[in-house]
């Protein structure tokens, strides 16, 4: 029995929309593995034309790729009997925008860190071990290691056009 | 000063905790280009041993990404004065995770689908433009053109080792 493997899709969709400020209502749904939806909403601070209404997309993004990681590493703990107790994630997100006179700017990663502290009595290697698991278990940072993953459709009349 | 290039650094911070269930919580602040902070927290549906206290960390996650490029060409019509009106984004992320008996599963990315829908009076060859600007300046969709970005540093006793 420990050799059978399975393959299961997680599927999410996420409707969104802006009517003219820099608020955006969403209706977030995961389809598979179990259907669970939520309503979220993102916003800008005023310095960026915003009312602070919301949080940002970026911390949406960083509590994502955080929480993601984290519930791996409880998951597999449990999985993989490894005594952790609590965990504490520091994440620090760093990127770097470039702006030419008035143009709109474009943007890059700098560099992303995460560090892990975990109680319990688990030895050093048995920890590694978990991290390991938890990063090819973990679906954004794997998401994160797959480049050009995105394509975008923007609809002309009744048709949509690859953008 | 249609020359002039400035750079400008994206800093976030996120603290997350799991003292042992699916529930992480996490405070999570921009510290650049402007100090803002927000709590957020996720959990898992019971099949996935949570208690559905929160959304799940993929929820975070797309919401994150369609809400980052929303604002992105919300920001970039205004400044490339372009008609488009409302904007609605329909996002389909799709993953897959591979398990072998008991172990703890792997997972990848398979496709990102955005649809993009805008009103306005804007011409078809004005609507790609401002896609294509948005995609360049979207932080989230610049990060996942990168691969291999974070780092992960686990704490043992007062040291920090890389993994």
């Amino acid at each position: 029995m420990s050799e059978e493997i399975k393959k299961f899709d997680v599927v999410f969709e996420c409707d969104a929309v802006n009517p003219g400020r820099m608020r955006t209502d969403m209706q977030v749904r995961m389809l598979e593995p179990d259907p669970f939806e939520c309503e979220l909403a993102t916003d800008e601070m005023g310095f960026h034309g915003g009312d602070g209404s919301a949080p940002t997309p970026l911390m949406l993004f960083s509590g994502g790729l955080a929480a993601c990681l984290m519930t791996q590493l409880r998951a597999f703990s449990k999985r993989l009997k490894v005594d952790v107790g609590e965990i504490k994630l520091a994440t620090r997100l760093h990127w770097q925008g470039v702006q030419k006179g008035r143009e709109p700017y474009e943007t890059e990663p700098v560099s992303f860190e995460i560090d892990i502290d975990m109680e319990g009595s688990a030895s050093t290697q048995q920890r590694i071990e978990l991290i390991e698991a938890a990063k090819k278990g973990c679906f954004v940072e794997q998401t994160l290691m797959r480049p050009n993953i995105i394509g975008h459709r923007l609809k002309v009349g009744n048709d949509w056009v690859q953008v």
